[in-house]
């Protein structure tokens, strides 16, 4: 939202600030990653333990939109930040709450890990080698997709709470609830329908597609993994020619799809033998002339150095007072007519950084309360 | 959108309608997961052939505030409807495209697939284990993770374009640009400045977390994975006690987490021998008792009987007209005071189920103005 120009206002504990932070490879003790976590966003700090900071909160909750928050069920009542405190500072507030298991039912107060979230969510389940592959266990993603996606049903949640807020008029307090293992669970397509009606069990099919062959990534001979979809008959007799093998196509193994998902450990060893004998620019230019659909695996290093990410920006340069010159991706979505460099406005803030300036702004203090809530220790 | 109330109007083509509609396991030759793709959706009929479907789509346009389409780039303006025939039809319009490389830059005309749009993103690369572990491809996350971050970015992209539309009154239809790759790229968190300023290509980690031991998966004697997460020193500690082997906690080998990731094959073969001997069920209360994060990863069967699940009404029996009861996924976000139940309106309509329907309504049309357009072909 704050890429989009949202006035995001995030509130940090003064000193050690928010964890994330710390998170990813350090320069100088400051993280790279947090260059673009907190692009765009005004960090003021707040300390929850004083006892003007219910008073401060519910402050600057008069004056915003939405309020954003993911603490443990319950921690914001202890601090007297229930609901109905928000609602009476401001009756049109869109209060976002995201937790592990959601705000009501037997689980609401167990703490919520990401990891957990994504494997009682069902994808985790499904990201792997079936059985008689591999008995390695399901692999994680490699990036945090539990809370990347409670992240967007909470964006969501926010903007529609946002619009139905001013179209209604409405003076009561709209409170969104995101659960990170049900948002996680949307994603899982018609599995609880077949469950129910079927009693199918939906199973890892680990890097192909059980129902096409050959669709499947093959290493090249630099080491890079080349996925290849050539599932349909006229794809596939491109492919055996390319390979220089135009006699499998009418091979009664591989004739058409039905009997190459039978043979497809040979059909893959075929297939990755011929991938093995060149490199993955040269398998890709061969393919790419049959319009067979195929990619590269990429690695961050062949996103950096990717053609089309670089021409519309979404690979770009901007300057971090802590780094000098670091790579960061573009906003997304693509907003037609803004020059995407311009809408990255400043990288992550330091802690506070923007404390004065929102005090005097948003709450319209002058020099003397500010500098008066600092020495309290409030700020 | 339709979900949390939106008046959702999805453009088929008549007969076979959107090929969607065929996907997943089907009863009766009715798909089950449409039931929950085409829930809350108005399904209008137009042949995109016929000489009056440019007018119509541009009709029904002038009446709302978004358009989304993921035709490949170009498409529309073959059919006489490029972003300016739609601002003349309504200048407040929100005008969404969704593609695989995005709607400029020199690959912009490439089909876009899911597939390739995950490996290109980057997400694919990490989402395996390492070559040092096993030599097979990594693997796919069994979910269409590029089009669900697309469809996010788009929904996110639409409302913000309402609100910002609605706000400013502006007279310009606004564009918002979705590439399923570059969606996808933003969840590499800070892989690309960590790439640009010290070299680092992150790699896949398997099923572990490469800084923090013991975090794996384990099967049960019941041939379930559990997820245990017991890398701090006083979680290891109650680990060692609960499997009986109190020594190891002091074991050299493993009394940090430092030692712990350097022995980690030897810890993660003594800890599955000691989920191994125990169900899946058993070894979570144990280590539920002393506070290791755990859990099952779910299978759809253990989320259609997960007590939170249903207690939120998260899996819930929907009545659709072809099935009789089935499950559902309730309504993501959670909209606090609503019925989770009542939010689900309809199942997947049938082709054309609304035609009428709205070309009254939103349209004004009479019957026999409705009667020529059908009898003429168009919808």
């Amino acid at each position: 939202m704050a890429d989009l120009g949202a006035d995001v206002i995030k509130i940090e504990p003064p000193g050690r600030g928010d964890p994330v932070r710390t998170w990813g490879m350090q320069v100088d003790g400051q993280s790279l990653w947090w260059s673009i976590h907190g692009r765009n966003k005004r960090s003021v700090t707040i300390n929850m333990r004083h006892p003007d900071a219910r008073a401060m909160v519910l402050e600057l909750a008069a004056h915003v939109d939405v309020v954003v928050e993911n603490y443990r069920p319950g921690q914001l009542e202890k601090w007297g930040l229930a609901p109905a405190d928000f609602e009476a500072a401001n009756p049109s507030l869109v209060l976002v709450r995201i937790s592990g298991y959601g705000q009501t039912g037997p689980e609401a107060s167990r703490s919520g890990f990401g990891v957990i979230g994504e494997a009682k969510g069902g994808v985790r389940h499904l990201t792997g080698y079936p059985p008689e592959v591999s008995d390695l266990p399901p692999v994680r993603n490699g990036i945090a997709i539990g809370d990347d996606v409670s992240g967007f049903y909470g964006a969501i949640g926010a903007l529609a709470g946002v619009i139905e807020q001013r179209a209604s008029g409405a003076k009561s307090l709209k409170l969104i609830d995101v659960a990170l293992g049900e948002s996680v669970m949307t994603l899982l397509e018609g599995q609880l329908p077949e469950y129910g009606k079927l009693g199918i069990v939906r199973q890892p099919t680990g890097s192909w597609v059980s129902s096409a062959a050959p669709s499947n990534a093959y290493k090249s001979s630099d080491g890079a993994w080349v996925l290849v979809a050539g599932n349909s008959d006229p794809l596939f007799k491109s492919l055996c020619e390319i390979m220089g093998q135009p006699e499998l196509a009418t091979d009664p193994r591989f004739k058409n799809n039905q009997v190459r998902c039978e043979n497809v450990i040979e059909l893959d060893r075929l297939i990755g033998q011929w991938v093995g004998s060149l490199t993955a620019d040269e398998a890709l230019e061969k393919l790419d002339e049959v319009n067979i659909p195929s990619s590269k695996i990429y690695t961050i290093a062949d996103i950096a150095a990717d053609e089309q990410y670089r021409a519309r920006k979404m690979v770009t340069e901007v300057e971090d007072p802590h780094f000098g010159t670091v790579l960061h991706p573009g906003v997304v979505p693509v907003v037609a007519g803004l020059d995407r460099d311009a809408q990255i406005r400043w990288t992550g803030p330091d802690i506070g950084e923007h404390t004065d300036e929102v005090l005097a702004e948003v709450l319209g203090l002058d020099e003397d309360a500010i500098a008066q809530r600092r020495s309290s220790g409030l700020v």
